[in-house]
C-alpha cells in the first residue's frame, strides 16, 4: 500500500521554501503602552524587553489610547461583562450593537448599518451574499482590491471581471461587453493601503450608473481620516450617495476592532439574514461596540486629530524626499518606501529594530507582489519631529552599511 | 435595452419570502448585566426595558461576568489600549496573544496554538488551508458539521465525502473507496450543538488511523465544560493525542470572544503563514486575549463551575421530563426542546418573552433543518431551581393556549 507522505514533513517543506524565498513571517512581539503611543515594549527572542517606536500601525489617530474610548469600554465591561455569549440571533444582540450600527449608517448617510467581527468578514459576507442572490450576477473588481473582497467575490460564485487599477475607461470597456440584462456590481476601494493612492470614485460611479450597476466601496483606510466628519473619501468628495454600499473598519482610525457595511435597508437586511459568516459568529463584545461608538462620535466632532496627522504626513514626506529616501509620492497618509527585494527589505527592518529600536514591518508577498517589497510607513498625530529625524537618520546610517537606497 | 430588476426590489422580495416561511430573524435587543447573569435587560420595540431570564446563552459557565476575567481585562485595557492597530504580522502581535496561544496548546496537549477573531474563522482558515496544501487531498466530513467547517472545506477546494452523522462504519466504507496514496482529513465535532450528542471520537480515530488520515476535531461546545481541566471531550476521554488538530472557541464557556486551533508545530505554522483570513485580519485586542487567558487558567483549576452546571442540567432535564416537555435526552449540557414548526416555535418563544420575561431564541432554518425547529435551552451554574420551575410552568401555561406539546 502506498502511504501518503507525512503531513508534518509536507508542512516543514513548505516552511523551508518560504524561508528560502524570504517570505516567512516572524511576528514581532509587542506590548502596546496606552498613553505612550507610538512607543511600545518589544519582547525580544532572548526574553528581554526594550521600548521601540512603532512606524507601521493602522491605529492611525492613536484612538486606541483615547480617554473617551477607554472610559466607554471600562464602563461597558463592568456593566455588561466580557462577551455576548451568542450569535446576533441567539442572545447576542446588545443595545451597544444597535447604537453603533445606527451611528455608522448616519456617518455614511445610509439607511442601515451592520457590524462584523472584522473588516475581512464584512467584505466576505457582503460581496459573498450580494454576488450570490442576484441571479447571473457579474462583479467588476479593481485589480488591486483587498484579499477580503477577492474572497467575497469568489465565495459569491458570480462571474468576475478585473479592471485595471483605477482605470474607469477599462471598466467601461468590460461592462459594455456584458449583457445589459445581467445584474452588475462594481467593487473597489477608496484608499489603496499598500500604494496609498485614491480611486477616481466619481468616474467609476459614472460608468457604473451607465450600466445600472450596484457600487460597493471599501473605505477601511479612509474612514476616520478624510471628510468633514471622518466619513472617508466619499464624504470628503460629496459622493456618499453615489455608492450603494460603503464598507469600513473599526480597527484602524477608530482604534478598536471589527468591520461594518452601510447601505440601503433591504440590502443590509438580506446580508444580515443570509451571510453565514455573520449568522454563525459570536457577536462583538458590547465594550468593543461601545469603544468604537465613542471613537466615531469623537472623530465626527473633532477634526484636530486628523488635521495633525495630515500635517505630520506632509512633514515626514518632505523630510524623506529631502534625504533621498525612495518614498512614493502618494496623495494619502500612507508612505510606502520601496525596497524591491524580500531579503534586503527584511535585513533593513531587522537592523532598524535591533540597532535603532525602530519598528517598521517589512511588507512582502502575498501582501504585495514579489519585487515590490517595501516598508509601509504610517505616521500618527503622536509622532514628533524628533521621531521623524531619528527614523530618517537611521535609514541613512543603515544605507552606509547595506546600500539599500538607489543612487541617482 | 433590458434593464436588470432593481436590486432593492429583489432584496425586498427575498425578505418577504423569509417572513412567509417563518424564518425571518428578528434580533432581540439586550443589555447584559454583569453580576446578574442570567438576567439581562430587554429593550422592547416600544423603547421600554424589562428584565428577562436568558435561557439560550453560550456563556455556559457565566465566565463573562467572572471577577478574574474582568479584572484582567480592565488592567490590560488600561495598559495596552483599545485595539492592536494591525494584523498579527504588521505590529499586531502582542505578548497577550503569545501567552494565550501557549496556554491553549498546553490545555490540549499540543505543540502549538493559534488564535483567530472567531471560531468561524478558525475553521475556515484551518480546513481551508490544510485541504488546499496537500495535493489531491480528500476531506471526510460528518453530515452535521458546523457551517464554518463546511465553508472551510469548500474553500480548500479538496474533494469532500460526507459520512452519516457519527457513523464510523460509514466513514470506513467511504475511506476504503479512496486511493490510499491520497492525503486524507477526517473532520468532525465532539459535541454537536443543536442535538447535544457526542461523537464516538475513539472509533472515528481508529478508522482515520487505518487510512493514515489527519484528524480534525471541533470542540467549541465542549471546551471549558468537559475533562479534568476543561480541555473538552477529548481530554475527558484521554484521547487528545489521537487528534491531529483540536479547534475551540474563546466565546462560549470561556466567556469572551475569538477562536483557536492547536496542533503540531509545523501544521499550525503553515496555517499561520498561508491562511488569508488570518493574515489579513486585525488581531484580537490584548484585553480580549488577557480575559480569555484568565478564564482558561481559572477553569483549569476550578472544576466547581462546570460541576454545578452539570448538576443543573440534570435537575432541569428531570423537571422537564416529569412535566412532559419534549426535551431530547442528550448526554450533554444542551437541552433541545423540539417544536417542529417555524411559526409555532416563534409564537411560543414570543409568548415566553412578552408574557413571562423568559428569553429562549427559536432556532430555525438554516441552523436546523426545516421541520426540526426547536428551542435550544442552556442552563448555567447561575440559574436557580426557581428559574427552572418558572420556565417549565410557563411552557405548560402557554401549552393551554397554543397546544404546542405533543400529547401521548
Amino acid at each position: 500500500m502506498v502511504v501518503y507522505m507525512n503531513f508534518t514533513e509536507k508542512c516543514e517543506h513548505l516552511i523551508s521554501e518560504m524561508k528560502n524565498d524570504g517570505r516567512y513571517r516572524t511576528f514581532i512581539e509587542l506590548e502596546r503602552l496606552a498613553g505612550d503611543f507610538p512607543t511600545a515594549l518589544r519582547y525580544k527572542p532572548d526574553g528581554s524587553k526594550e521600548p521601540v517606536t512603532v512606524w507601521c500601525s493602522n491605529d492611525y489617530l492613536g484612538m486606541g489610547q483615547h480617554p473617551a474610548v477607554l472610559t466607554a469600554m471600562h464602563e461597558t465591561l463592568d456593566q455588561c461583562g466580557a462577551g455576548t455569549g451568542g450569535t446576533r440571533n441567539i442572545s447576542g444582540t446588545n443595545k451597544q450593537h444597535v447604537d453603533l450600527e445606527s451611528e455608522l449608517a448616519s456617518l455614511h448617510h445610509k439607511e442601515s448599518g451592520l457590524i462584523f467581527t472584522s473588516g475581512w468578514i464584512s467584505n466576505l459576507a457582503a460581496l459573498g451574499t450580494l454576488g450570490h442572490i442576484f441571479p447571473d450576477c457579474v462583479i467588476f473588481s479593481d485589480a488591486l482590491n483587498h484579499n477580503s473582497m477577492i474572497e467575497g467575490i469568489r465565495r459569491s460564485g458570480a462571474e468576475k471581471y478585473i479592471f485595471r487599477h483605477n482605470d474607469y475607461a477599462h471598466l467601461d470597456e468590460l461592462m459594455k461587453q456584458v449583457d445589459p440584462a445581467r445584474p452588475k456590481i462594481v467593487a473597489f476601494e477608496s484608499v489603496y493601503s499598500m500604494d496609498g493612492d485614491i480611486a477616481p470614485i466619481k468616474e467609476i460611479c459614472d460608468v457604473a450608473d451607465k450600466y445600472n450597476a450596484l457600487t460597493y466601496l471599501d473605505e477601511v483606510h479612509a474612514v476616520g481620516l478624510y471628510g468633514p466628519h471622518g466619513g472617508g473619501i466619499a464624504e470628503r468628495d460629496g459622493l456618499s450617495d453615489r455608492l450603494t454600499i460603503i464598507e469600513g473598519t473599526l480597527a484602524k482610525a477608530f482604534g478598536v476592532m471589527g468591520g461594518y457595511i452601510t447601505g440601503p435597508k433591504a440590502l443590509i437586511d438580506v446580508i444580515r439574514s443570509l451571510a453565514s459568516s455573520f449568522i454563525f459568529s459570536t457577536s462583538l463584545p458590547p465594550y468593543v461596540a461601545a469603544g468604537a461608538l465613542a471613537a466615531i462620535k469623537h472623530i465626527r466632532k473633532h477634526p484636530e486629530g486628523r488635521e495633525k496627522q495630515a500635517y505630520n504626513v506632509k512633514i515626514l514626506k518632505k523630510k524623506m524626499q529631502d534625504a533621498g529616501i525612495p518614498v512614493l509620492d502618494t496623495e494619502t497618509h500612507i508612505l510606502p518606501v520601496i525596497v524591491g527585494d524580500a531579503h534586503l527589505c527584511r535585513q533593513l527592518t531587522d537592523k532598524l529594530l535591533d540597532e535603532y529600536n525602530i519598528y517598521v514591518q517589512p511588507i512582502n508577498y502575498p501582501t504585495v507582489p514579489k519585487g515590490q517589497e517595501r516598508m509601509r510607513v504610517t505616521v500618527t498625530p503622536y509622532h514628533t519631529e524628533d521621531d521623524m529625524d531619528l527614523l530618517i537618520n537611521s535609514f541613512l546610517k543603515i544605507d552606509k552599511n547595506i546600500n539599500w537606497i538607489p543612487k541617482k
